[in-house]
Formats: structure tokens, C-alpha cells, sequence
């Protein structure tokens, strides 16, 4: 039997299945000293630890945390900014010159930790993140990940076609920086490692992206990258790669589809071959509500993608998207699967239960065992104090739905992940609680 | 000249047209005795008014009130709550209970605060309210927004058929209790004053829409209800009045669509014959978005109804609506034009001066001068301090549309109705700062 660590008492809710939430009142969940679930149940007798430390919640919510399963860290700058621009003058008057700055690793610094701090502040405590084209950058972010606690897939991006001179790199030195990281940071079980990450097919030339399918496939590292987000987007990739049968099927030539565990963003247009690849392969879509709204490419299909089994994780996507807080991200994906319903009765739109397992157990899966409370799970989780949102008068569902929909970073009293608990990071800036 | 009263100082940003904001750098605003604005100026000397009090709010921002143009009061313990529900158990279990406890006037008390406050909290300064029938809960809700020195059009609701026993009132009745609130509020420039408000035509016999249009025409009192929100409702509302050539005709032939000033939520399939009459007979358009997108019921073609010139202002609609932070309702609202902009590219999506002027003067124009800072407008104000969101990195129209994307009440610090700093509302709850 494993040493019981810790033993936390407080109202449990998790999802164990994606269509009903489990609600323990005034439960226990035992945490080993691997930072690993032990049990977890209604009595605490049936622990069986009477040794353990029990901590006491009282009556606030315990779930596990949030995973942002699509994110742009150098983007953290841009957050809200020109929001009611077209695409195009947007990535070239924003995202492109935002990127360029972080060859300065110390204005990367800045902004990274403001970007962690926004992360922690509501309770995100793994990521699928892309960095930029910079080595050093990219190292700095991963090394503010583990100083922090928190667990990360950090990618540096790899383009060398379509985008401006300063953000373009040769095979070979995209090669030689993504090594480096690797050899610093390939450890097997670290809560921090990198993951290949081509940014899309149109910014890579051929060689590039059958450079980044050897790496993933010698150092067995995940990949990811955006699919099929928006109409033109999807010509040109079949303009680029005339041999493919489709976008996806593009990565897949390089051995970017599901070859190592692979995410792909967005995937608003994905349908027919293109998703039976992704079945095949296991590949899981990084679905980025906000972004559907922001930017207006499309609605992701994401009860299809749930009846087709497809694995399905949700994602900020800032700056396209403009807010870290996944929670949010939980009420837009229903949102934005009713209006998938409006156009399409057959569909029936998204559930609460629903979006909160795509939110934590099948997003977490990607980075092991995470986003439930059942043995042998990471124990990545929140305290919520919801006392502002009058919980005497509502069910525990109905607390927790109510803080989905109406909480914010305030009501969040603890965080952890994989058993430690994870405290403010510290910050560049002079003021503790930064928004971003 | 008029008595000079006190001159605010800050960075002031207000949208006097529609496509533009009025962005003054360390700009002053002079207000009156009597709360309304005397000038706005980038320069203190153009003022004239060398014997006033100035106040300097620093960096901050100095931006016009928030109007919510359609919202429940008597749903705020819903908000947030069973969102996953489609329209008609949502109603039947959650809509209809909920209203008939405010036959509690204690009950309602506690509510009423409550939802006050949250108004306040997020600077929404003038409301449009469906209260419930009962009419001492209507006088309380009344009464506290008076004593909170808010502004609001509150409305005894009257619904009469097609509805539980518990919420219909017979005509007399409703007449009688709308005189009552008529003698004691309804007074020239009051703040706080009645609004006719026939629920929706389905819940009305034509007996009461009668007296309603009696009412409104007798008193010249403003008229607010449900319009065109989904496709079925309005087949309904073709069977129960066919007579009418539309829904709008419905109102219209019992003098409720315009023969007073009159505003009507939702209006997602209005088009044709009937908007031709909200145009020529003034009435606005209460838009919610996020009703739009919690209910699937449709998506309000706002683009059009600006091209036609229809008035529009923004509702929250809690608790079909989820939030009732008037900010984030322009955000959505944003959204929701992008998608209509998706079904139909021939409309371009709106901007942020756009929404925002919508919010502010073109809302605020149900209730007079309100919504700008141009002289004679009402000073309905808000103060934002958003130095948590890194103010000297932005220019003055990102940082505001940063406050409105990222933001929530921690940064307003000030909150004005006609010239009068408004205080924290009294609660009968211990605890100072609730949500909801």
C-alpha cells in the first residue's frame, strides 16, 4: 500500500463519465506522496488511513483543475486588443510584430510571467502551449513552467515560409534549437517537457515539416498544430500539399498526426476522411470556443466529434481567443454548441457534465492521468469558496454551475497540481494580482 | 450661465457618433447642479469656469454609465443556473416558481437588494426592468432603486392566460395595481419611474393588452416587452391574433408599439413590414446577446437594424441571459454579430465604437439625455482604474477595449447618476461584495 500523504475533505465533484458529474458531499479524497489519488469517497472510514493528515475544506467545492489545451503565450500582450479586426490585418499589425519582440529574452520574461500569473490566477495548472521561433524564449517559458509548479507541454514554433523575415528560422537551426530544449527538458514524468510544434502546414516548407515528424518520432515527443480552421485556410494547405487527401492527412505524410501523441487546433472544418484519420490515429482537437466567435471561421463540430469518439480537449487560443479563464471557456463551448444546434436540430447542444469532462478528464488524458479524482490520477485540483455566490441556497451541481457561469479568480482558494499545492508566482511587476 | 458645480479630470472617452469614439487625453468634464453636463473639453481654461471644484481622477478612465435595456430582476436567483435546459422545462421548472415567490415581499427584499447590487457593482447606472405581477414587490423594487439612486423603468408585469394560476392577474387587478405605482412614481424626470409591460402577447388576452394601451396612453407612460425572439413563438402569437399582420402589428393595434415610447426585446426575426413599423413609429431594440446564444433561438441581425436606422440598446435578459455585466454584453455582442456575419458576409460585423455607442447614447436615449458626455446629458459616469491591465503599455481606446474584454467591477471606483457619486446599495446580507 502506498504512504498515505494527505486526505482532503470538502464537497468533491468530478466527472468521471462525460454525462453525469460525480458529487461526493462532504468527501475525502486521499493524495500519496507521489502526488497521486489514493481513493477517493463519501467516508472517510472507507479510506482506510487513520493516519493520514485530513485537511478540511468545510463546505467549499474541491474539482480538478483546468487544462488549457491550445494557447499562444507570446500572445498574452495582445489579450483584448483590436478584437473587431479582420484576420489578416490582425495577424499582420498584431500577432506577427508581437512575436518578434520575444527575441529579447528579457521582454519575453516580462510577459511570460504576467502570462503565468493569469494562468494561476484561475487555476490552469496544465497547458499545450505555443512559444515562438526563439530557443532561448522558448527555455525561459519552460523553466517559469517548473519554477512554478505547474505542468506545461511548451512548444517552440517551428516556420520558415509565409510569415515576416525576423519570425522565419532554417531546417536546420529549427533542428538544432528544438534539441536543445529537448536534451534539457525530455525527462520521462517531468510536469514540463517540450512538444513538437510545426505552427501550421502554410508556414512550413516541406523539408521543415518532415523535420519536425523525425523529431517526434526519434525523441517520442508530442506534436501540435491548427487544422482546418477556416475555408481559405484549407485551400491553400491543398494548393501547398497537392499529394495530400486532405489537411490532415498533410501532417500525417510527415508523420505529424497521431504517430506521438498529437492535439490539433481548432478543427472547424474537419469531417469525412479527415476525421476518420484523426479517429485512427487518436488524435485529439483542441476546441477553442472563443476563437469560433472571435474570429468567425466556422463552429467546430464538437458533438459529432464527441458521438465519432474522437478525443476532444477545450483551449484559450489568446490572443484569437480573448480570455485565459477557462471556466469561461466551459460556458462559451456550450454556447457555441447551440449554435451548432440552430443550424442543425440532429445535434443536440453541449451539457454542463459535458463540457466539464471535455474540459478535465478527456483534455487531461493528453497528459497522462489527469483531470479526474479516480486512483491513480494526478491530483490536479481547485478549492472553490463560493460563500459570494449564496451557497446555502442551491444544490452542489447547481453551486458549481453557477461558479462556472458567474466566478471568477477571487472564489479560487487552492490550487494544485499533481499533489503540491501551487502558490502565486512571482512576478516582474511590482502589483500582485495581475489580470494580464 | 448655469451654477458651475464641479469639473472632472481624467482620460475621457465617450462615442458622440456611432463609428468613432471622442477620445480626451487628460480631458475635463464640467457637470452642473443639477447633474448634467455643461462642457467637455480637453482644456481646462475652454471650460470657463475658474471658481469650480476640480476633481482629478489621474490616469484613470472617465467613460459614460452602463444601460441595461432588458433584464428580470426577479431571475437573479436563477442566473447561472440550469443553462444546459432547453426553453420550455427551463421555463416551466426554474422561470414560473422562481416569479411566483415575490407574492413574498420579504422574499423579495432579499432579492431585489441582491440583484441591485450587482448593477452597481459592474456600473450598470439606468435599467429597463420586468419586475413580477405582484404589485408591492414591483413598489419595493421601486423604492430601492430610488434609495440607491439608480435610474430604472420598472415594469408591474401583466400576464393573464397561458401561464401557472399563481402568476395570472385579471385585468382589473392589473389596472388598479398599475394606478397605484402610477400615483406614487410616476412623476416628470424622475429617475425611477413605471413602465407599461404587457409580458409577451402569448401570455395577454386582448383584454389586457387593451388596458395596457389604455394605461400607457392615459399616464403617456413608456411600454416594454418580448418581441420575435423565436420562430415558434411567433407562429403562436399568428394564431392567438390573427387579425395582425405581424407580432409588432400585434402590439401595435392595442397602442403598444410606439404610440409611447416603447422598447422591445429581442426582435431576432423581425424583417419586413415589421420593422418598417419600428422604424416609423421609433420603437427600440432591447438586443441580448447572450440570450441570443444561451437560448439558440436565433441571431438578431443588429447590422441591419443599424443600416435602417432602428434605435437599439443592449439587455443583459438575466437569467436567460447568464451575466449581468453590461461590458461583457458588448463583447458578446460583438460575437454575435460575427455570427451573422458567418451566415451572411453582405453584413459586416460590428465594431467596438459601434457596440459601445449602442450601450451608451443610443440606449441611453429611452431615458433622455443620457449616454455621452455632449453638453445637457445627464453625467452618468463611470470611473475604471485599470492599472491591474498595464495601462502605459496601451494607447487609451486598447486600454478601454482591454477593460471591456478583460475586466469586471474590481476596476470601476466610481460610479455617477445624474451627477450624483453613487454609493455602495445596502444588503441585507452580511457579507459586502456578492456577485449575484
Amino acid at each position: 500500500m502506498p504512504i498515505m500523504k494527505k486526505i482532503y475533505k470538502a464537497h468533491i465533484l468530478f466527472t468521471k463519465e462525460k454525462d453525469h458529474f460525480e458529487v461526493l458531499e462532504n468527501g475525502y479524497v486521499a493524495v500519496g506522496a507521489d502526488g497521486r489519488v489514493i481513493a477517493v469517497s463519501a467516508r472517510l472510514e472507507s479510506l482506510e488511513c487513520k493516519d493520514a493528515e485530513v485537511i478540511d475544506f468545510g463546505n467549499k467545492l474541491l474539482i480538478p483543475a483546468m487544462n488549457d489545451m491550445h494557447v499562444h503565450a507570446p500572445q498574452v500582450h495582445n489579450q483584448g486588443v483590436a478584437m473587431d479586426l479582420e484576420l489578416l490585418p490582425w495577424l499582420e499589425n498584431y500577432t506577427f510584430p508581437e512575436e518578434s519582440k520575444y527575441a529579447d529574452v528579457h521582454y519575453a520574461e516580462r510577459m511570460y510571467r504576467r502570462f503565468l500569473h493569469t494562468q494561476w490566477l484561475f487555476g490552469t495548472m496544465r497547458s499545450v502551449v505555443f512559444g515562438t521561433i526563439h530557443t532561448e524564449s522558448t527555455r525561459l517559458l519552460m523553466k517559469l513552467y517548473q519554477e512554478a509548479g505547474m505542468g506545461a507541454l511548451v512548444g517552440k514554433v517551428a516556420m520558415n515560409r509565409n510569415c515576416p523575415d525576423a519570425l522565419c528560422e532554417d531546417v536546420e537551426a529549427a533542428v538544432r534549437g528544438n534539441e536543445e530544449l529537448i536534451a534539457e527538458f525530455n525527462r520521462p514524468d517531468a510536469l514540463v517537457r517540450p512538444i513538437i510544434t510545426p505552427r501550421f502546414v502554410p508556414s512550413c516548407t516541406p523539408e521543415l515539416l518532415k523535420a519536425c515528424g523525425e523529431l517526434a518520432n526519434k525523441y517520442q515527443l508530442p506534436v501540435q498544430s491548427h487544422l482546418s480552421e477556416n475555408v481559405s485556410e484549407i485551400e491553400w494547405v491543398a494548393q501547398l500539399e497537392k499529394e495530400s487527401t486532405s489537411y490532415g492527412d498533410a501532417y500525417n505524410r510527415y508523420g505529424l498526426f497521431g504517430q506521438t501523441p498529437t492535439i490539433m487546433a481548432h478543427c472547424v472544418w474537419t469531417h469525412g476522411s479527415e476525421l476518420e484519420l484523426m479517429k485512427r490515429n487518436g488524435v485529439m482537437v483542441a476546441h477553442c470556443p472563443t476563437s469560433n466567435f472571435n474570429l468567425s471561421s466556422g463552429i467546430a463540430p464538437v458533438r459529432s466529434f464527441l458521438d465519432e469518439g474522437l478525443r476532444v480537449g477545450l483551449g484559450s487560443d489568446i490572443s484569437g481567443g480573448h480570455d485565459l479563464n477557462m471556466f469561461r471557456m466551459l460556458v462559451y463551448a456550450i454556447q457555441v454548441s447551440k449554435m451548432h444546434y440552430q443550424l442543425d436540430h440532429g445535434k443536440a447542444f453541449l451539457t454542463l457534465p459535458e463540457v466539464f469532462w471535455i474540459a478535465t478528464k478527456s483534455a487531461g488524458s493528453f497528459f497522462g492521468k489527469v483531470g479526474s479524482f479516480e486512483p491513480g490520477y494526478d491530483f490536479d485540483a481547485l478549492v472553490i469558496d463560493d460563500d459570494i455566490l449564496h451557497p446555502e441556497e442551491y444544490s452542489l451541481l447547481h453551486r458549481l454551475e453557477r461558479y462556472i457561469y458567474l466566478g471568477d479568480d477571487r472564489q479560487i482558494v487552492h490550487r494544485f497540481c499533481r499533489g503540491q499545492e501551487v502558490p502565486e508566482p512571482a512576478s516582474m511587476e511590482d502589483s500582485g494580482k495581475r489580470i494580464s
